[in-house]
């Protein structure tokens, strides 16, 4: 997550979010190297808004994107299916995905205080 | 989260996903009993579906829930809202809360295979 801020810097909703909840089997893998590659592919998609991710026990990352669609062409992109397939195979001992419409949302920073 | 899954057992869509995404000032301030109680209560509410928490760095935080009203009544819960001014006053240096409709849901599971 080196090259993303901790709190991703959405617009103003409507847009997705791509819920990804997992717990991951023994060992590296690979999936270091994997997941840092497919972090670097996301962010120059079309439609990517921003991520947000930290594991402890369960890993959560959640990505924001544009549309439904910039979700499906990423879903459906080469190099992240064959990632999806070893994550079958190798990396995930279960996982959740869930894709949602974000309707609404404010924040708060300290210093600039609580707002939109 | 001792009490609860890693992965949330959620039903099927829709439902709703309140993502709240943070980033902690230094020291704990009460911070770790207080988000203790705050998930007993979350978790004793009507509407509640289940949680997904992990800090790495960045914090987050997905619960899940029935409707946007049982978020609303949890929202405005006289101790939650005590703990939300705490938030403000003492713990986050930044926070975003995101409510999102969760539209689509699918998972694996090791052993069981890939599915809705």
């Amino acid at each position: 997550m080196s090259d993303t801020l901790p709190i991703a810097a959405t617009p103003a909703p409507p847009y997705y979010a791509v819920i990804f909840t997992s717990t991951r089997t023994e060992g590296d893998q690979g999936y270091g190297a994997m997941s840092d590659q497919m972090l670097k592919l996301a962010v120059a998609r079309p439609g990517f808004l921003g991520v947000e991710s930290a594991r402890e026990g369960v890993g959560i990352t959640v990505s924001y994107w544009r549309d439904l669609e910039s979700i499906r062409l990423w879903k459906r992109d080469a190099e992240h299916l064959a990632a999806q397939r070893l994550g079958r195979e190798a990396w995930y001992e279960q996982y959740a995905v869930r894709i949602a419409l974000v309707e609404r949302a404010y924040g708060f920073e300290r210093g600039a205080g609580y707002g939109a």
